[in-house]
């Protein structure tokens, strides 16, 4: 049979990964497509670029467009990241006929509602299993292997760099600024750690992921909550233990009565749950359907192999498919997103959570009865309280706060209320809680 | 769109779920497939038996051939269970042009080359989802999310009704008897319970894993190592605790370098691992792949609806392959075994583990000299040994063995000679190690 010729547009990590799978599994992979998949041109940015000898093979270019355009090239893999110029090389590639495979979270989530019905009046397919959740086939799961299910909700750590960082300051003991040190050393967290540990990746990824679950459009990111793990301390971690939780970097996206909520926040998980056993830079996410109850998918959520085992996966998907057709096009695999108004988004202030609370007070009688009795004031019941004398400042004592399930509005009035006291100092951290029940 | 008409022969628990689930989300499923599944008829042993009111709008006959044949009916849903009659109703329905979907791990394990290899010829589909993992999509994953690799090894627990006996036994501090006992009121154990708790389930639901994940023909259950969960008392959870594991029934397929190794029996398992923490009925299967490492599936085994679960969402690939095809014919799912030689099946004599030894000595000097010595005569390395007074007999000692890994054939030969020992009494309880790492 005619091999299936691809293009791949960036040789960084992934695209070497992806080179590396292909040729060491071609056996594996032509005996589950019923043909060769070959990598024929790949584009990068510098060709005097030292590359590993397996790139030796395939004619390199630093001209994207002589991928997108090849009349040599059935499958376009773009692997550069970032909004532009990729979306320039994906729309041409579709514009010339051929289906993409990506791995680009920031392109989809950005752009995906353009492109997909774009690929769509053109027959052709868009596969982008490695933009969410590394080789964990999560896009996959969700949209086929749970296609009988109303998907309730998702519950993912989905952002290796901050599970990482959070993961090291319980196990070494240490500050955030220790381990993101520790992290870029190793490489698992960029020179910019913005991106990931501010939540903005884990944004990209769970809007694409509500949006397959959902059957919505892909929400403009803006409307998303998001919250960084970069407040978090060592203290808390260690107060979160007390209380029987982990602190873990968690992307929701549930489908309430009342609307459809997608946020990016740490959250104490309760100590015993899965997630809460998620470590270092593995990825998991939690689904909840109507009919199959609580599922979970586990495993890398990065890296050069893992990812480009999401990239060959989408591959082999996309020649399968298009050998069901004498012309090679493809039925675009099933997305459809229903009307945008048909579930309204749910606002960030009618959340519904419980939350740990943490501040300095000052140690003196009466001080307790004022920050309890504001929490009373906005409805807001305590399910305990911390409070141990301090070592070091004897006049002031930290005191944590659980409360009960509450409106975010509710809790965020509150705390607002509760640190303008005389008697408590500086901010309040406030860390969500979910129990995941 | 024409809707896709479907034909059900059983409507037991999976099949009244199928029901249900086909249409309380008729709308997703519909949104997923592009057009709705619709059951016409179904297969039922007693016409005159009470069903819930949704089994109402369908025709319902006592003869499945009614089914089978009938040109109303583009695919087959075949909910018996049991090697026959069902094969003869797939068979038939193949026959008659009809794609299947089954849950029935028996016959797929059993008669699954020949169906498969009958299926192909006629360009026909079967999908068998269900038949392993409930509502866990692990032939789905494997197959295609996995597709980019060579896959190393699946270890997983496959059988609910063992893995909530071994849980029930851990929590209730409770003996094996009466946890099963707890699991039939339940309804989590069969009346005879044999087919569970002896390993037979499992050996078929990992003999179609490891097909898929191989590439290798169904192999013949009588070749599969299978032990069951029924020796394993309170005592051995205890001491495995106290050494830093659980008990866990698992079922293993490794593709090793000597050669294939299939095999189902309870194992000691690190407690901070993942599989570690599965409890109660859930299923789960760690697959490492060579490219992506280490994932992990989890979710509910059995029941109503998780495994309706995996019964429709083989019903939509169907309905959407078949659409892809002008004559609703669809290309077979790959699924090309390679020659049954080309990876030897590695007897279980071969296959090295850690092991976990129990025994009753006498309470006298140089016993644990005999002992020791013939595991060295063995070459079997020790690991570690308690040895407490028992406070009832005090005659007699248990004493607990963990040795380094051995092959199988000197363990069992070491045991044997253990056992003949005149200071040993009784049977010496063995359980395989696997640390999972």
């Amino acid at each position: 049979m005619n091999p299936v010729r691809i293009g791949i547009l960036g040789l960084g990590t992934v695209g070497t990964g992806t080179l590396t799978v292909l040729e060491r599994n071609a056996e594996e992979i032509s005996r589950r497509t019923g043909c060769p998949i070959v990598v024929r041109k790949a584009a990068v940015k510098h060709l005097s670029k030292s590359r590993a000898p397996i790139v030796d093979r395939i004619e390199l270019t630093d001209n994207p467009w002589q991928v997108v355009e090849s009349a040599d090239i059935d499958i376009v893999v773009e692997l550069i990241g970032g909004e532009q110029p990729a979306y320039d090389y994906v729309a041409g590639a579709l514009q010339n006929g051929k289906h993409v495979v990506t791995a680009n979270k920031e392109l989809i989530a950005v752009r995906g509602n353009e492109l997909f019905e774009f690929a769509q009046r053109q027959s052709l397919v868009i596969g982008f299993e490695a933009a969410v959740g590394g080789g964990i086939s999560i896009i996959k799961a969700i949209r086929e292997g749970l296609a009988g299910n109303r998907i309730q909700s998702l519950v993912g750590i989905i952002n290796g760099t901050s599970n990482y960082i959070l993961t090291g300051m319980k196990e070494m003991q240490a500050s955030f600024d220790e381990i993101l040190k520790q992290a870029q050393e190793k490489g698992y967290a960029e020179a910019d750690p913005a991106f990931d540990v501010e939540g903005v990746d884990a944004v990209h990824k769970i809007s694409i992921l509500a949006s397959i679950a959902f059957g919505i459009p892909l929400q403009s990111i803006e409307n998303i909550y998001r919250g960084g793990i970069g407040e978090i301390t060592y203290e808390d971690i260690c107060y979160a233990e007390e209380l029987g939780y982990r602190i873990k970097p968690l992307a929701i996206a549930k489908h309430a009565e009342q609307g459809i909520e997608v946020r990016v926040h740490p959250s104490l998980v309760p100590h015993q749950r899965l997630l809460a056993k998620v470590d270092g830079v593995m990825n998991a996410v939690l689904v909840t359907g109507d009919a199959v109850g609580r599922t979970l998918y586990y495993g890398a959520g990065a890296g050069s192999e893992p990812t480009a085992s999401a990239v060959v996966a989408d591959l082999v998907d996309v020649v399968r498919a298009s050998k069901t057709e004498p012309d090679g096009r493809v039925p675009p695999l099933a997305f459809r997103p229903g009307p945008a108004s048909s579930c309204p988004m749910l606002p960030m202030s009618k959340v519904v959570s419980a939350n740990y609370l943490r501040m300095h007070a000052i140690n003196q009688a009466g001080v307790l009865a004022d920050v309890t009795k504001i929490l009373g004031n906005h409805e807001i019941s305590i399910e305990s309280i911390i409070q141990k004398s301090s070592g070091v400042h004897e006049d002031m004592v930290p005191v944590v706060i659980v409360t009960q399930e509450t409106q975010e509005e509710n809790i965020a009035a509150a705390v607002e209320q509760i640190e303008d006291l005389n008697t408590v100092v500086g901010r309040i951290i406030r860390i969500r809680i979910n129990e995941l029940s």
